[in-house]
């Protein structure tokens, strides 16, 4: 199903008002609407001019489209309830029914058809009817009151979901590491040079991987396929207003969370930020609309909220809460909500935003403190990537230096995403299969056991003990009194890596290990990037960045040793910026997430901020950001904050899809049903002052959704039993069904309601907005992104249908 | 002028269809609308047949609209150049004039008529052309490029602006007090208490606060009255689409810069921060528009930003640069910018925002290093309000305490904005003379001097010196080798203060003094706040919470002295958060603002927020923030970011203004002159299909605005003569007259010209948004809010014009 309304003619319209111009891009080599021109239907003047005859004296439940082609004749009169029999007394015409043209302009066959949200709110008489009901002061403010309640809620439970997610890690990763340090000690137990034997090390360190890992890789493969990657760019387009199935379920979320810590586990390269970003998200549509559909439990609460507008603000709360979490960072998790997910914003949504993100970091503090025994009661903020003890400075002369990481972050940043894009293209060529996916995963993991092992092998990089910063000094091929400085980068999970770059001491590695383990990462990581595992991009890509910020310190120093500025770590935390903002472009909320994790202080906000912008600059150059990257190869359609470049110059009428299919404010169920069964449209003009069955000849007077006919269907709302439906239907009917109406296959057959009537000036949306065949594609573009529609109707002069505008009109390349 | 377009009856319409609704509401004792129901026009059915006739026959040039009440008959025909000769041959039908029916619905008499600003592209053939020509690559790059060249700029200039007022205010600040200080020095020589003679330096101090506030409120109240008050409400304003008058101009840059500067000097409970923002503003909106009005010099660059659309921006950022020059807080100065004054945003105006306020931070950073005699190019940041030297920490158990300073912070801010408000209302009523403005800010001047000097005079607060934190330690009253503590806090700039009760050790003030101080600052910041002198609101506001939020501490400590954790300084910290938060109800910004100022750790954001979101609840239980109150009573027409309440339930065809002045898609000259000289609405629906002279039944094509009808008019554009400017006519013909569009008056009788006739197919807006008028009031208000509108045109079924809902609409009460 998908938002195109104009694929199929039903109606009998000529498309004589075809543009030349449409024609022409059509008839072109990147088009598949050759079909389209047989789409002219000859129209038999005596069967229309019969059916609009009956039309008028009222008895318009009659099919008006033509053809006995695809279906059989199952429409039969009202007072025989039995099937098939055709010619009945009633019919005054052959019911015929429609030929069926695609016309797929927009979308490539294979490409997934992903639908829109209805962020619009359908105003409709049901829905004001409501409105008047709740008019009162009392039941506005409480209804604020329960949606900052709501916030509140996403907030604890956002915080406590990343909680267990980060001790399950940590307790699982000291067990692994300490269980590997001390097989290390028993078969390495010399440190004479000769007797190097890693096997059994080895060997176990490839069955902690390979065993969560194949795990987890299997969980995401075989039971929730939406849960692998970091889950951003998928609410980044759920919050664009793109449907993304699954995306916010409680059993995503389980399988998300066991997931990632499956993979961190295993030693992948990835972080957990990522998906605790998806798992607010998932938290925040949960809790808003009070009913699980994985538990088909529905807790009659929060029912005022069940709409995808009301839903859409949830989840953006839940998305900050969850990077809030991930961070301990709440305004890094509000800013980067609103930098990189949001597509739609307000103050006071900002504002509950803010709210959430610091409950959830609060709730973390507390749990976190009590499970690290800090019972001082001292709110400490949580530093995840490590508290620089001394107060970062920097001199004037530097700035050019940060600058020139910028510039070398966004080129390696850059080349990451188009490498990492290239390996995901031959991934989804070459891997078809489930179990090669989850194979692939175990290939990557046990790839970066074995690089790891070799470095650590043949790289002799011992340090004395003493200020060793971590907290497995593996003494492997050293002197007594020394530890192993490639081990200690290989022996924790990346997020404890990052921080010690951040943090050792200078000299604490050879520059050897450090640039062997930058180009090991960078390739991992990006190996990694795509697997089929729940992980995110953020903490490999910040190592990455650290490691090579440091090394570059490194050098220099090594160069001008009277260069005492250049404090490793300092340059580890600009690198790891300007590597972040290489790969994912942004700038305000990473530069406020890494002084947020590290505790500078804000006057290093400066250095920051323009490594971020001369590596975004740089980046943008040649490609996009890693999460909107993933978002084009996997053909959402996604609508950009400003129209494309390409279509300036263009008109509505290039543009717009038809012809359309419109149903008359009073129309047959028949018709309705018959029409919801061979087309997969979601939305449809309500015509009216129609001349017979030229439906698409009237004036539009709203809009339906697909769904709602569904529901008039389903709940048989026709005129002719409406003293039966009418005082108990409200906008709740309506509701109670979202977000996962019935398809049309779950409607039963009409049988002896197919003479009955549906009048839809109850139902239909009476404020569609429309635009004229002749304005521009970018003011229209603003109009349908600014509003959030989802279609948008082009009318000519005479307030009748020229065409009808969806998300993937605008998508077109 | 303004944008009701509906108050006058020109054409011979009926206003049959009125709702009865609307009758009802109209007859109601809030309605001034008793005159319209005299508008049922009578129609002479042998005059509209003729003007029909003649239009048909090409002869529209005729005044269609009747009766010769207001005007004389000063519609010549075209051939006779000479005024006042009636009944021509020419002339087929009597020109009556039309009455004028004034419907005043939304604004009251007395208020200022604001005009609503241009948002809206006007997407006409002639802008098509433009962006045809200009389809390729290069040249969308160049515009984007000398975008953010623009943006480097605003953020140096306004920097530099700021740099200048900040070093004038600190030299001329140290001079007065080391002068006053000396003075006392002289005239009280001993420290003992018998001889106690203040009188000397209490006339000298007098001195020095009268003379530069007289000068300050006089230019500000002789010669630019709009530079009064922080200026942020104007911006605000401003960037919600409202046209006030001169607030971008140099002049107004200039007499803000010297208000401010006489101010602060002069002693006022005051800040130079708002007023930064404003000149922030001026200096963007400046250097966009490539020309000054000022000086009249046009230095033809960025003639393609000279709409109102991308001034906006460009003021947004300026603004925003305003701020982080006047904090040395960049994020904080884009936060601001973003939670105050803008109303319209976007991912990538908030990118260009963000480096105009890095970019104007770095270049006042170095300005005052230099200044300052830094000359070790360590960047340090500027921390307007002191660096904290220890890390603040903070324990659990204080965060319900941080919350009840919000709560006091929230109850003091609602009672200042409150107090405030009466106090400006008794001003506006009482004092309409500008010697009386002027007059009373001396007086206020003089009312903090004496209090100052009375609470120096019988508050015996003497410290030690040795530790002492201000500049001039006044002996006065005190032993040798101690200092005058309640001198101390008066003798320097608030900004200063702010900075003592931040950083001065504990123990540094007596009960009694902060106590006092508090309230006398209270009241007097009170009574500033809407002086006409140049000011803004921040700093006293700030320094009003830290002085309380220290008492608290002391008083608590005083009962508890185990309680170790009190330090004041922290307490002060918070305090003028929470007093922040309870005036102008801001959170993100301010606490970021907040540490950015200070230097605090990046843990310390919660206390922060906790204590700025108790204010702004508490608060806006009472009333709105100050700069809200401000923007109220003076009768803008600001739109809210969410629908009002009020409006729930309510139609569009509840709120239009009606019936509509429609012009003719080819219209008479003359017609459009006499309509622009007779009313003064600012957009006027075009119509075509019209029969006759019946133009508000035609169907409505478009839209055009006043402005370009007078340029039509001035540059003669019409049919007749299309060959002469056609070729060179472009949409830079009407961008040369922005922003100042002349008048109608400017336009010339049209004498031979008065049967030519306009086209306006070329020149009107094709793609306006229409609504229903059974639409309800929130969605339009959505719509015209989220789209930036200036007229909403709300038509019928059959595409026919049923009214117009301007900014003014929605701000029905």
């Amino acid at each position: 199903m998908d938002d195109r309304k104009a694929l199929i003619t039903l109606d009998g319209e000529s498309s004589a008002e075809d543009d030349p111009i449409i024609l022409q891009k059509e008839a072109g080599p990147t088009s598949k609407a050759v079909q389209d021109f047989g789409l002219h239907q000859r129209e038999e003047p005596s069967t229309s001019a019969l059916a609009r005859r009956a039309t008028l004296s009222g008895n318009n439940h009659l099919l008006d489209d033509s053809q006995p082609l695809l279906m059989g004749n199952n429409s039969v009169p009202p007072d025989i309830p039995i099937n098939g029999s055709a010619g009945s007394p009633n019919r005054n015409i052959n019911s015929s029914e429609p030929i069926f043209h695609l016309r797929s302009r927009t979308a490539a066959a294979s490409t997934p058809n992903y639908e829109s949200l209805d962020y619009e709110v359908c105003e409709n008489t049901l829905f004001q009817d409501e409105q008047r009901k709740r008019l009162t002061e009392r039941f506005s403010l409480r209804k604020d009151i329960i949606r900052w309640i709501i916030f509140i809620q996403i907030g604890i439970i956002t915080a406590l979901i990343a909680c267990t997610i980060d001790i399950i890690i940590e307790e699982l990763s000291i067990r692994k590491y300490t269980f590997l340090y001390n097989s290390v000690k028993e078969n390495v137990p010399l440190s004479d040079a000769s007797d190097r034997d890693l096997l059994i090390p080895y060997l176990y360190w490839l069955l902690f991987s390979i065993v969560p890992v194949a795990f987890g890789a299997a969980m995401v493969t075989y039971i929730e396929p939406i849960t692998a990657g970091s889950g951003i760019p998928q609410v980044k387009s759920y919050l664009n207003g793109v449907k993304i199935p699954r995306i916010v379920r409680i059993k995503t979320l389980a399988v998300k969370a066991i997931g990632v810590i499956t993979s961190v586990v295993g030693g992948l390269a990835g972080g957990k930020e990522g998906p605790m970003i998806h798992a607010g998200a998932v938290v925040a549509a949960g809790i808003s609309q009070g009913k699980s559909t994985t538990f088909l439990k529905d807790f009659r609460i929060f029912k005022a909220f069940r709409d995808d507008h009301e839903k859409r603000d949830f989840v953006l709360g839940g998305g900050a809460a969850g990077v809030s979490a991930a961070f301990g960072a709440p305004i890094g998790g509000m800013l980067f909500s609103l930098e990189e997910a949001a597509s739609f914003w307000n103050q006071n949504l900002i504002w509950r935003t803010l709210v959430a993100s610091i409950i959830s970091v609060f709730t973390l503090n507390i749990v976190l403190s009590a499970y690290h025994g800090l019972n001082d009661f001292t709110f400490t903020g949580l530093f995840n990537l490590g508290k620089f003890d001394t107060p970062l400075k920097f001199d004037y002369f530097e700035l050019p230096i940060f600058m020139i990481l910028g510039v070398t972050g966004g080129l390696l940043g850059a080349a990451w995403n188009s490498l990492n894009t290239k390996i995901n293209k031959f991934r989804k060529r070459f891997i078809p299969w489930k179990i090669g996916k989850v194979l692939e995963a175990v290939v990557v993991a046990m790839m970066g056991v074995t690089l790891a092992c070799l470095m650590i092998y043949f790289i002799n990089d011992c340090r004395p003990l003493g200020n060793d910063p971590t907290n497995n000094p593996v003494q492997l091929f050293c002197e007594d009194n020394e530890y192993n400085a490639v081990a200690a980068l290989w022996f924790q999970t990346p997020e404890a890596t990052v921080r010690s770059l951040f943090h050792d001491p200078p000299g604490s590695h050879k520059i050897l290990t450090l640039a062997l383990f930058t180009v090991v990462y960078y390739v991992l990581s990006c190996a990694t990037f795509g697997l089929n595992v729940s992980l995110g991009v953020f903490i490999p890509t910040a190592l990455v960045g650290a490691a090579w910020g440091r090394l570059l310190a490194m050098l220099t120093y090594y160069v001008f040793p009277q260069a005492e500025f250049l404090h490793p770590g300092k340059y580890a935390l600009i690198g790891a910026a300007a590597n972040l903002g290489g790969v994912l472009r942004m700038t305000i909320s990473l530069s406020v997430i890494l002084m947020e994790t590290t505790g500078v202080e804000t006057s290093f906000f400066f250095p920051l901020i323009i490594a971020l912008i001369s590596a975004k600059w740089v980046g943008d150059y040649f490609n996009e950001g890693i999460y909107d990257t993933q978002i084009q190869v996997n053909h959402v359609p996604m609508l950009t904050w400003e129209p494309l470049p390409q279509y300036k110059g263009l008109k509505a009428r290039e543009i717009l899809s038809k012809p359309v299919i419109c149903i008359k404010i009073r129309d047959s169920a028949n018709y309705i049903y018959e029409m919801l069964k061979k087309c997969d449209h979601n939305g449809f003009p309500v015509v009216d002052d129609v001349c017979g069955d030229r439906r698409s000849e009237g004036r539009v007077c709203g809009i339906i959704l697909r769904s709602q006919l569904i529901v008039i269907l389903l709940k048989s709302l026709y005129v002719e039993n409406k003293r039966f439906w009418l005082p108990e239907t409200s906008i709740q009917t309506f509701r109670d069904l979202y977000p996962r109406f019935p398809s049309i296959k779950s409607v039963r057959k009409l049988d002896e309601k197919i003479n009955y009537t549906v009048d839809l000036s109850m139902f239909m949306n009476p404020s569609p907005i429309r635009v004229n065949p002749h304005d521009s594609v970018p003011r229209i573009f603003q109009i349908f992104r600014a509003l959030g529609l989802r279609h948008l109707l082009v009318i000519n002069h005479e307030n009748r249908i020229a065409g009808i505008i969806t998300r993937r009109d605008f998508i077109y390349k």
